[in-house]
């Protein structure tokens, strides 16, 4: 049984489990301030292209996420986002746990537009409902499509027009930026988005995500609300480490590269194949269209989440790659495919 | 510089990295789901003597605090803890940002009593103030004293009586059960809290916690709160594998014994040089009193806590040990403070 | 200008304020331990039929909403409501700052079905998100339409089954129960649904709505919620005095008949001149189409809400009735309207 | 039975009752958009002496406390408290409910210090602890004292210096401006403190708080946290005709001085029967000292509470006094301490 269901079915990309192995007994200070961490974080102000950002280390995304929005907001201020955002629907309603709501806005392929935004905004017009103040995005998105530059600019610009703020969740941040249809750089985002995060668990890592608070009005005493919501490690070196091995040469991306080559080749035989796709997604997450009858042939060699029901014969799956992809596993899905198409 | 700082300034103990290494590539499920964390889970069962608790994984101290003091109260109830506590003073208040008021209970020796407890129900007999629920108490405590079996038991049977919460924060649990002056087992415990957690962070894991719910009436949904707070990892396995490197065998207690015997003889040379004591802690945490002068040469070398003023001219500093001090760096200490007394 | 906007545009019925003045300097215990609230706690307990409920009074409908749903859940569980259900949208995330989302149901006549409920249950299958847990439903409802008993029976059984809350927001329960198409009585409604509250202040109270706790297990410590939200006034007898003389005789659903009465005249003459409306509303709450250019006439004598663009040249208008208001000022706008149609 | 147990047994003073009778047949907008409501305002802006801070009307003390320091406090911030202060033990945790840890200063007269507002500081220096961000006082005070100018100088230019808000409470700050020893103005406030509020509850009225921002950083959106607090009536008015009536001309005050008139006649009388009083207190809430046996007496024909244990057989009880007290009452009273000493 070999598993397309995520991209963090395996552990750490070995070079990474290397350098934990290394600097296992020197002593260093705890909850952050250690060297490993503080050289991270010079390197991604380095990688992101700006040396005023602040850069935190925190260990998954519901924990970024609801750590980042809850200090970014006032109790009466509510979040934007996607109906399929992650924020939404997937994370026990971490965000309403510290108070807000979260509104949402329908659209198909999972980006958020000013439009859309615009339209919250005119459905909230006074103090009887929420005030709408933040738009979380993800990039590459929950299902898989991705934000190209001039989508970005349109976007943040009329965040700023409208003094919102712009977060992107990166958890596939990676996946995104290596994307064949991506023309973002990580260095063009501090001019984009007010925050984003860069995630580390689903391209390589053992954990962590490293948060870039870009606008300075959201930077002070950030490091309060991570203590405050369990999001500061006493051995922070655990992420330090991580990240500066993912942004000392290339790895990060690398990674995020091997994953999107997978996806690619999964993507091409399919389209060979005449199968169709529930949506555009051209990063490490794919959403064909089978037959029931074929899923149930697949699910017995392969393991993966059935995302939607279509009609009454047809599916869409997800499937997933990764940095820990085999290119073998990958042939043998599609010689196995091919049995039955 | 050698730091006698924190138990937590090493990585992991290299055999839980070798289990890293050893399990990397392997696919598993997600957040917990795992074969590592499923079979640690059952070793702690096992070791705690009962199959009917609940075992969760979760990555810190603060992080296990929070999720279980919020999943076991209602919202007008609170917590009472020494203030010595972990949770009243050095967790930014993260208790309260679930909604709950942490009472105090003045205590010198770091542990609660049935009337410290009592002393506060009598002071909130009715709705115009918080309802006293859950009583939080550390083994060992902030200040290195540990429970006897005794204590608990009254403890607990008071809790019982009052229908209130007994719940062991055990970040440092370890050296507890190892100290020689205790006589409590880890089989022990579901008898007489009704939730506890078992310390891996400052044990040797990289990170990593286990919650114990003994009281049934505790259990439901646990999970939930776990993911809504941002503690339920992606790769859960990271967590599975560490704990189950710590109680396959004795590594555990191995490690606790290790730290409590550097900080042994720390003690015992201390005792022998006459040198006062804030408090008596027979765990892994020490707090000498010196004279200022003779800790600003200490500084010069290494590195700890200055942890209270005692007078104009004598503070107190706290020692910590760890699976990882090396009894050559604790000779030399005391070395160095020969030198000088 | 007269106001049909809304049904709190005027103070109190006379015989509440005559109440008000006779008790005036009679001493009475605070918060709401005076005699008259526990009078009218008695009577309410005797409308509803059933000695074993409890009852509370609170201020206002936003104020009960919060306190008793933030009571009756656990931090991961959600609250199921109509798309037009007030919490959702005019509250200013009220539910939400206690910590609970608030899932949607989108329903075009404003009342959820088993239906309805069983759609979210089944998207909310696991811990990745919230648990849906109650259900929020408004009589009448925010677009003036009401339950029929067999609704009502058919959805607290579908609730009963699940494990679900059923409550009921009866800030304009008065009106519902007075339709001349309700077949509900006061005294079904604890066997009907878990909680409700009957709404004073859009039916001749100054300001108070009764809170009536039904299911045993969601009864306990009301009274600390109550405070802890800011809810239990000092001079609680304000609103014991109230509902007394609301439900010593006949006035409550007396006023109600009045205001459904004034509405019936509306409505029928609307019907005659061949009206279109928004949606059926056989309550004290109407919602006639008129091209713009007569709302813009309308406006000039009289206030009311612009509920909604039906398309480019009609709109909806909300008329809403209360006990004050006019049988006059109904027969002008009347006689206003046939100028224009 | 007379009581004297509170400032709230009786209704409103019979003028603000006057005024709701003439206005109650006349339409109003809600949610404190009345022209009684933007009258009241107005005046209270004279009467402070300032047009630039914003006023609004809500119905209670632990309503406004806890909307307003929610709303002016980010997560990760304190509100300091003397011990007695009303917001630390006697509002079921309402601050704590809202995310926010309240940090306590003993004080024997019920008074704050920059002397004891620094120790809080020094003591929570880094982000392992909450960041103390609002100093909350009474005036007067819970136990009867009054801050007099220069300490309020002193204490705000502490709290400038080190960038934290003064908000203080005035649940009776009637009673204190009225005091024979106050010589503080009404509108020397909002140069002293960044926010307060005039209570009425305990000063004539049925209910309401009128609660005053000087500070212009705390203004934005207020209106979003009352109405998402339950805090704002949608009969605003009963607050507006109020608070306009108490401001009018000078009935506030009057009221004021009656209360205080009461307190300092059965002070007088105490001091010449030469009992001792538990603390000073120069406002309308008086604290003697009597045997046990005399307090059972007393309790034969008057109502109050025993406040607190002072030995054996002595315990102190607390006299309040009210707009509502009559003479004649506070005679009788005096007239039976008499028989008994």
């Amino acid at each position: 049984m070999y598993s397309f269901k995520n991209d963090y079915s395996e552990g750490a990309h070995p070079q990474i489990l290397k350098a934990l192995m290394e600097s296992n007994l020197v002593q260093e200070d705890g909850y952050g301030e250690d060297q490993y961490t503080l050289k991270a974080i010079e390197l991604i102000k380095e990688k992101v292209g700006r040396t005023d950002v602040d850069v935190h280390l925190l260990t998954g995304g519901t924990q970024t996420n609801l750590t980042a929005i809850s200090a970014f907001l006032r109790p009466h201020e509510a979040a934007i986002s996607a109906s399929t955002g992650h924020i939404l629907g997937h994370e026990t309603g971490a965000i309403e746990a510290t108070g807000h709501k979260v509104l949402s806005v329908d659209c198909k392929d999972g980006k958020l537009t000013p439009d859309g935004v615009k339209a919250v905004l005119e459905g909230h017009p006074d103090e009887h409902m929420v005030k709408p103040k933040l738009v979380y995005i993800s990039n590459s998105t929950e299902i898989g499509s991705i934000y190209k530059k001039e989508e970005l600019k349109k976007l943040g610009g009329f965040c700023r027009e409208n003094n919102l703020i712009l977060y992107m969740d990166g958890a596939r941040l990676g996946s995104a930026l290596c994307s064949d249809e991506n023309d973002l750089q990580l260095n063009d985002l501090p001019e984009l988005v007010d925050a984003f995060y860069i995630g580390g668990t689903k391209n390589g890592a053992l954990l962590g995500e490293a948060l870039v608070i870009c606008r300075d009005s959201l930077k002070a005493d950030f490091r309060y609300h991570m203590k405050q919501k369990g999001a500061m490690l006493a051995k922070g070196r655990l992420l330090g480490i991580q990240f500066f091995e993912l942004f000392r040469d290339n790895l990060f991306f690398d990674l995020a590269e091997h994953a999107n080559r997978m996806a690619g080749m999964l993507r091409e035989a399919l389209i060979q194949a005449k199968v169709q796709f529930l949506t555009h997604s051209p990063s490490n997450q794919i959403f064909p269209i089978f037959p029931n009858s074929l899923i149930a042939e697949l699910e017995k060699k392969y393991s993966f989440h059935v995302w939607e029901k279509v009609d009454a014969d047809y599916s869409s799956i997800r499937l997933v790659t990764s940095w820990a992809t085999k290119e073998e596993a990958v042939e043998g899905f599609i010689e196995e495919l091919k049995k039955w198409m």
